[in-house]
């Protein structure tokens, strides 16, 4: 396995050169280097004896149909845009990885059928809208996002014609609802593994989460000339609410909730602060644990807007519910973790993924792979050559385990 | 003394429609305006048969000199430029009233002759530094100040030469030191004694003040990946430190201390901050005080650091020492204010002022005019004539005093 791993990690730095940018990776939704990954990973698809093509969407999309697999088939993938001055392993791994997949599949002769899919768009850096790709296949993509256009005026729709692709046939390009599943071999993109010293872990949920913006409005006032118990700060009682938000999240477990951005006026050291905004980006695997939170820091909010004479106000931007995982694919995806002799981890993920948007279609599971250092989205973001055979041995038991279970029915996914 | 201080209204609004820009009041140090208000003063000085000129700074100077006055000489006056979008208050009510003071000694034949002046700058709009007028009466304008330019690239001795004036002789602008002592009028530019429902007040001491940059460095991490106990969380220790900043001013009788700007890296919504500055402006009346509550607050930042695996840095700008008014010539300001039925309020000024400056060369003393609302620096800006009536009779007491006091050595200020 170590070779395969080795190779894995070649072809993961190869396609980071892939790029719109000389000596960074940036390859945003099907931007020309885009082409570049299509060709190279379609020739591996081929030499696997894949049928290969790229949907209307921009997807590239390889299957494989064992001899006897009947109506079995699994999905397997993830996605191969970038932010920008990204990592090398961010979505691609998981692309890379589920072909080598496929060649154990095909040691093993696993009698099912597999489609690797290299979701075209996941980050959302093109077109501020994440998962065009995968909305696509799961059927759930809404053709006002053909409309959509960025800041130098293109639209989605243009980017799909200029890639060669035809926007009014992406209808063709969902999935039947009728698979295994779907399985996202990911890194985690936080420090969690890293910090516990576990390679690999199977995600049970996909967080919910709630973004919005809380304003305190006081008055600003000269700060020489104004007693303390004259002011109404707005930026000592956004102060205030800041350590009460990271004081229920320390209190709460699951919850993570963060304050990222703040603005002030006047902004100015000599004058006190009249208006602050903060942002709240708040997540939880339950939406009721999510809710309660929200909640409370509201009314905590206007606790404080109340005590020290402020006016505040609360303003919601994002309500996404938590998507958990398929329960018995990813009992499947533990059992295979714990035979290969490693630690049977679950955790939530804390960060949106093609999966969460496959969920609403097939039945699905992630795989995480330890992030060193917790890094990503960074050029510094890595691997351990470990952890990816890892990744391949519990794929072949995975994937045998599969293959014995021949008489479930696909529809009501492992049994 | 109705029509008096109606007058002086008049004359204080008259002079703010003398503006660099239409509708609003905006007359930065020797801008073209400011000769209007020159000729405007100017004029009214020559009625009152004061010797009129224009020293090499810019100050507008009249000196009455009455017979049988001998050595004994008082100065009087407040500032002539503003900040943008200014009220008509700020630094013009305390020449127009000081001209009027004059009416007042000649009436009494108070047998001191009287210097009114018209400081050219004090708010440090046009070049960044403060109180340039001032600091040449004072014999204090270093030389260097000559060569500062502002954003346009003009220096302040482009300025002076255009103005029409010669740099080089700005040191016999200087005054002797032998005057009885400097008294300047103003609003208090904050909401004490308008709160505490009282026209006037005789100054104690201009506080000191520390300017400095707080820095906290964590690390910036994904919102929602990043568990909480895994997070050095820049912004929330500023939070936190920020809650310490009030709560000790709070409980510190005569300290103020303000954090009014902050800055975020990478300032994201769901990004945990990994970099934040933050400012503190902190003021007392005695420096020792002062030093005291900075080092209790560097100190709570490292604390706040060291537990949250962050580095922290505390870098000062400004170190400015508290200026005590003399403290006979207060008394007799302070005696007057009670000879006229008024309650003889005392008070620390929270903002700096020319008699901050004029204090090294001079004894000085400041009377504060209530500022209806605290509003100051914004076109809202305000004094009731009631006050402003009150302030002329003070006046009256206060030189007629003197006048009685004629055996006094000057030197000594008042006995």
């Amino acid at each position: 396995m170590r070779d395969r791993a080795e190779r894995i990690l070649e072809d993961v730095r190869r396609i980071a050169t892939m790029s719109e940018e000389t000596g960074r990776t940036t390859r945003r939704y099907l931007s020309a280097p885009v082409h570049d990954v299509h060709a190279y990973l379609g020739a591996r698809m081929d030499t696997l004896g894949m049928t290969v093509h790229v949907d209307s969407v921009g997807n590239l999309r390889g299957v494989w149909q064992p001899k006897m697999a009947g109506e079995r088939r699994l999905l397997l993938g993830s996605h191969i845009d970038t932010v920008p001055d990204a990592g090398a392993f961010d979505g691609v791994l998981g692309v890379v990885l589920a072909l080598e997949w496929v060649v154990l599949a095909q040691e093993s002769n696993v009698p099912v059928s597999i489609e690797v899919i290299a979701f075209s768009e996941e980050e959302g850096v093109r077109f501020g809208v994440p998962f065009l790709g995968s909305r696509a296949v799961a059927g759930t993509f809404d053709p006002a996002l053909l409309t959509l256009r960025n800041a130098d005026g293109v639209s989605v729709e243009d980017a799909i014609r200029t890639f060669g692709l035809n926007p009014a046939l992406i209808p063709d390009a969902a999935t039947g609802d009728d698979a295994i599943g779907f399985v996202e071999v990911h890194i985690e993109q936080g420090p969690v593994l890293d910090t516990e010293g576990i390679p690999l872990a199977a995600v049970t949920a996909i967080v919910g989460q709630t973004r919005g913006t809380m304003e305190f409005v006081g008055h600003a006032n000269h700060a020489g000339t104004t007693p303390m118990p004259l002011r109404r700060d707005a930026l000592a009682a956004a102060a205030e609410w800041i350590t009460a938000v990271e004081s229920l999240a320390q209190s709460t477990a699951d919850l993570v909730a963060t304050v990222g951005r703040i603005s002030v006026k006047p902004n100015a050291g000599n004058v006190v602060p009249g208006e602050v905004h903060v942002s709240l980006d708040l997540r939880h695997p339950l939406d009721d644990g999510r809710h309660a939170a929200v909640d409370s820091l509201v009314q905590k909010a206007r606790e404080i807007a109340d005590r020290r004479g402020l006016v505040n106000a609360w303003q919601v931007q994002i309500d996404q519910s938590a998507v958990p995982m398929d329960a018995r694919l990813t009992e499947a995806l533990t059992d295979a973790i714990g035979a290969v002799g490693l630690p049977t981890k679950k955790m939530v993920s804390g960060a949106g993924h093609d999966a969460m948007v496959m969920a609403s279609r097939v039945p699905t599971a992630m795989l995480f792979l330890r992030s060193p250092g917790g890094i990503s989205h960074h050029p510094d973001e890595t691997v351990l050559l470990d952890d990816v055979e890892c990744a391949l041995r519990v794929g072949r038991e995975f994937l045998q385990e599969l293959g014995r279970r021949q008489d479930v029915q696909s529809r009501d996914g492992i049994q």
